[in-house]
C-alpha cells in the first residue's frame, strides 16, 4: 500500500428535503453576499431555484445570481462569473446543479480569491490555488462526484481544450444531496452518470498499486452498487432507494476513498476530455463508455492478476486459471454489454467523432507527444492513437 | 435509506515515515503551545516521543507534555490535563498513542475550550461542546477508530461509570497513521483491535435501516478485510500490508462511513462499557468479543433477512431458505470461532466477571431501567440482564 493523504472535509447533508436547510447552513459561514450559480432552465422550472432563494431570504442572506452553465462548463462563463463576483463583493459561491455547475463554481471561487492569477492558468495546473472562497452545493445530478472531489474540469471554447485539475481548494465546504432532485434526470443522463461513477472507481482500481485489499473491496462495492442502482433508476426514475444509492455512490467514487493506497491517474478520463473538448456536445459519461472497452483490451495484458481479480470480484466470473485472459475478455465484454444495455455508446463513431480527428485527439492528449498516461501499461502518443483508433472501429 | 449527515474533516496522513511531518503539519495551525499527551512507557521506549518532540522543535513550536493515560482513560487525568493546559496556555493538543490517548486528548481539548462546564457533564451528554481546541494525533494502535470518529469515551474511576459521547467537536483535525508504529502491538492487543474494528462495523450493519446496499457492501468489505488483516498481523507482526489494511480499516469502521443511511446505536458497545467500567482491567475489544455472540443469539430472530445477508455476505454461507435461522447460527458460530482462534474470550467468565455483578451491569446499562438499547429488537433492562447472563454462561 502506497502512502496517501485522505482529505474529505465536505460536510454532506443527505436525504429528503435536506435542501430546505441551505439557508441555515450558509448562515453558519456568515457571508456578505452569495453567488447562486446554476445551469439552464431545469433548476428554474423545477422550482428548486426559487426554493433555495427563499431559504436564503429567510436567513437575510444577500445574494446575486448567475445562470447559463452548460455541460462541459466554459471558461468564458467562469471569467464572467469572476468579474461579476468582484463587482458585487461576493464571498460565497453556492452551486445549484450537477457537476458542470459545481466545477464552474469552483473555478469562479478560485478565480475570485486569486485575482492576480489568470484562471485558465489554474485550470492548466500552472498555479495551485491555496486561497478560495467558501462554497457549497445543492446537487441535482449523480455523476461527476464534484460535490466531494478535489477536481474541477473546465473547457476553453476558444482553443477546444478541456482541462481538469485537483487541489484542496476545490473541495466544497458542504454538499446537500436530496435524491428526489434527480428524479427528473433523463434516462440518457442517468446512464451517463452511472458510467461516470463506475469509471471514477474502475480507473482507480485498475491503476498501479498492490496490497490494497480494503480499498479494493470498497471499490468493488461501489462499482457493483452503481450498476444495480443505475439499472433500477432506469427502470423506475422515481425509485428513491435507487436514486439514493446512486447519489451516494457518485460522491464516494470520486472523493478519494476508492483509491487510497493506490496510484492515481484517470487515464480514460484524460482521453475522454479530449473528445468532449473537441466535441462539446458529447456527454462526458458517454465519451467514457465509448472509450473504455477499447482501452481495456489494449492494456489488460500488462497486469493479468489485477484484471482477473476485477473479472471475478466485479462480474462474478469463474477464473480460468489456464487462460486468465479469457476470463478478462469475458468481463470486458460484460461491461461493454452493460453499457450498451443502458443506451451508452461503445465506440466513437456513435458519438459523431470523425476518423480524421483521431490524430489531433492523440496529439492533444499526449500534450504534443510530451507526456504518457500512467498505468500498468503506460500510454505514449502512439498507444493513445491506437486506442482512439480501436475505439473508432469498435 | 434514512437521511444522514456525513462529516469526516480529519485530514489523514497515511504511510511510512508520515510521523516525521508532524512539525510541519502542526505549524499550519500556528499554535501558541502544544500539549503532547501520551500513555505509558511504550511511546517513550520506542523513541516515538523523542522523534515527535524533535519535529516540533525543528519548527520552533513550544510544547509541554503529559503522559500517563491508561486503557479506559480516566476522568482524573482529564481534569489534570485541563488544569495543566489552562496554566500553561496550551491551545493545541497532540495525542501520541492509541484510542485511549486520543479520547483523553479530545476530552481535555473540549474541557479547556469550555471552562465554565464540568468536563464530566460533557461526557454524560448533558452539554454538547461546539468550541474545542485544535487537535491532532500520531496513532500507534489500530482499534478504536478515534482518529477519525466523533466519539470519546471516558471512565469515571470514582463512580465506575464509563461514558461515551459523540459530537463534531470530537473530530481530530488531522491524524498521522504509520502502520509500522503498530508492529510492536502485542498479539492480545492486536486481536482486541481486530474485534473492535469489526464490531464498529457489524454493529452499524445490524442496526435498523433498509435499502442501504452501498453502505452494506462497504461494511462487508471492512469486516472481511479486518478479519484477513487481523489474522495476517498475528501471523507476522511486521507484515506492513496487513498492518496497513488493519489501520485504515480502524478509521473507516468508525468515521461514519459504514453506517450512512442507517440508524446508529452501538448496542454491544454500550453493554461492554459497563463491563470495562466496572472491571477497568478488561480490554474493550475483549469485552466486545465476550458479549457479542450471546447478544447475537438473543436478537437475531427480530430480523431474519438482515442476519441471513450478514451470514451469506460476510461468512460466505449458502443460505438455507427453509431454515434461515440455521444459516444465521452457523455465521454466529463462525464469528465465535474466529474470536476464539485469535485468543479472544467468548464469555464473561473468561474476563473475571463474577455472576453477582450481572444485575448491577444491567441496571447501569439501562440507566436504572430508564432506557432501552435500540435495534431490530429493543433491549430493556430484563433483556440486557438476560444477555449478560447468557454471556456469563456461554
Amino acid at each position: 500500500m502506497k502512502n496517501f493523504i485522505y482529505e474529505t472535509p465536505t460536510k454532506v447533508y443527505f436525504g429528503k428535503d435536506e435542501e430546505l436547510k441551505v439557508g441555515k447552513i450558509i448562515r453558519e459561514f456568515n457571508p456578505k453576499k452569495v453567488l447562486i450559480h446554476y445551469g439552464g432552465k431545469s433548476a428554474k422550472a423545477s422550482g428548486l431555484l426559487d426554493k433555495v432563494k427563499k431559504c436564503l431570504e429567510e436567513e437575510n442572506i444577500a445574494y446575486v445570481e448567475l445562470g447559463g452553465v452548460v455541460a462541459n462548463p466554459q471558461l468564458s462563463l467562469v471569467r464572467k462569473g469572476i468579474e461579476f463576483c468582484q463587482n458585487e463583493g461576493v464571498d460565497f459561491v453556492l452551486a445549484v446543479g450537477g457537476g458542470s455547475v459545481l466545477d464552474s463554481s469552483k473555478a469562479i471561487a478560485n478565480g475570485v480569491a486569486n485575482p492576480d492569477i489568470d484562471v485558465w492558468d489554474i485550470c492548466l495546473g500552472k498555479f495551485t490555488p491555496v486561497k478560495t472562497l467558501k462554497k457549497g452545493a445543492v446537487l441535482t445530478l449523480s455523476a461527476a462526484g464534484s460535490e466531494m472531489s478535489n477536481s474541477c474540469v473546465i473547457s476553453n471554447e476558444e482553443t477546444g481544450e478541456k482541462r481538469g485539475y485537483g487541489c484542496s481548494a476545490n473541495r466544497m465546504d458542504f454538499a446537500i444531496m436530496n435524491p428526489e432532485l434527480t428524479y427528473t434526470v433523463s434516462p440518457y443522463q442517468t446512464a451517463c452518470g452511472a458510467v461516470d461513477i463506475a469509471m471514477h472507481t474502475i480507473e482507480r482500481y485498475l491503476c498501479t498499486g498492490e496490497d490494497t485489499y480494503l480499498t479494493d473491496a470498497i471499490a468493488e462495492a461501489v462499482i457493483k452498487s452503481v450498476i444495480k442502482a443505475g439499472n433500477d433508476c432506469l427502470a423506475n426514475p422515481e425509485d428513491y432507494e435507487a436514486r439514493a444509492n446512486m447519489m451516494w455512490a457518485s460522491s464516494l467514487a470520486h472523493n478519494g476513498l476508492t483509491g487510497c493506497g493506490r496510484d492515481f491517474m484517470l487515464v480514460v478520463h484524460q482521453m475522454e476530455h479530449e473528445v468532449s473538448g473537441m466535441y462539446p456536445e458529447v456527454a462526458h459519461g458517454a465519451g467514457l463508455a465509448a472509450l473504455w472497452c477499447s482501452w481495456a483490451r489494449y492494456v489488460y495484458t500488462a497486469n493479468i492478476p489485477r484484471w482477473t481479480q476485477y473479472a471475478h470480484n466485479v462480474w462474478n466470473i469463474d477464473i480460468d486459471f489456464e487462460h486468465p485472459e479469457k476470463t478478462i475478455e469475458k468481463a470486458i465484454n460484460m461491461q461493454e454489454e452493460y453499457y450498451a444495455s443502458i443506451g451508452m455508446p461503445t465506440n466513437l463513431k456513435q458519438l459523431g467523432v470523425t476518423e480524421d480527428s483521431l490524430e489531433k485527439l492523440a496529439l492533444d492528449c499526449s500534450r504534443n507527444k510530451t507526456r504518457s498516461l500512467i498505468g500498468y501499461k503506460p500510454l505514449a502518443y502512439e498507444d493513445i492513437l491506437e486506442v482512439y483508433k480501436m475505439a473508432y472501429n469498435a
